[in-house]
């Protein structure tokens, strides 16, 4: 926690470490992906786990992320944002996460070899991704 | 809602049409908005309304969001994402809303005119954005 700012809203915002953010976005969920797919951004939420530091999700192979990810050359990295958050509508609190870096699409072999996850949908969504955050912050907001 | 693909997690994925995505979001509350600001895409959390079919929010005027859409010329429309969605991550159920089109900075008169968006942390927040959906979009994941 480095900074705290007073809000006219009785709520005060407060900004995330490093290693605060790691420890919210640990047990895994559902995220949100953001990239460009050549028409503007899009975001598009997915279920993910934390696998040694890097984020690994699934999407289908006909996605637009997973076209937006093959459009770069074979194992080159796509600049994506992965946000997760956690809000209480009620009390108008929660906090954020924003993972932003690198994401390729894993061989077969990598693949098997990754942290499993288990999208709710089921279905094919044979493309997994792996992210590896450059930046991470965070933020709080609570009463 | 058009149509359903069975998963094999049990769980089947329905596309909502327009009508059922704009009454999902229209309450109001968080959503997410993606947007380019020049080092790939990023995603923050905001507090909305919905506002004669279109998104309104606000931020602060130094924010990295305020500071992408300055970018633009006086009066010209950014491209950005925005997205909301609710989640039963017990029930594995939920739904997600896509909204993509152009956004821009209000004048201070415009802003006056729109309804009313009170962003929880408080502060200055001064610039208010608004977007105009070009692509209404959404999903359904549930038993």
């Amino acid at each position: 926690m480095n900074t705290a700012t007073g809000g006219g809203g009785g709520a005060v915002l407060e900004e995330l470490d490093r290693e605060e953010c790691l420890r919210l976005i640990t047990p895994g969920g559902v995220g949100r992906v953001a990239f460009n797919d050549g028409e503007g951004p899009a975001v598009i939420p997915v279920n993910y786990v934390v696998d040694d530091g890097t984020v690994v999700f699934r999407t289908d192979l006909s996605s637009r992320l997973s076209k937006a990810l093959s459009t770069a050359l074979a194992g080159a990295q796509v600049r994506i944002a992965f946000e997760v958050d956690r809000f209480d509508e009620a009390r108008h609190e929660g906090w954020s996460v924003l993972l932003r870096g690198g994401a390729r699409q894993l061989s077969e072999d990598e693949s098997a070899a990754a942290a499993p996850v288990e999208p709710w949908p089921g279905g094919e969504r044979g493309a997994h991704i792996r992210m590896i955050p450059a930046e991470i912050s965070g933020r709080r907001v609570h009463h």
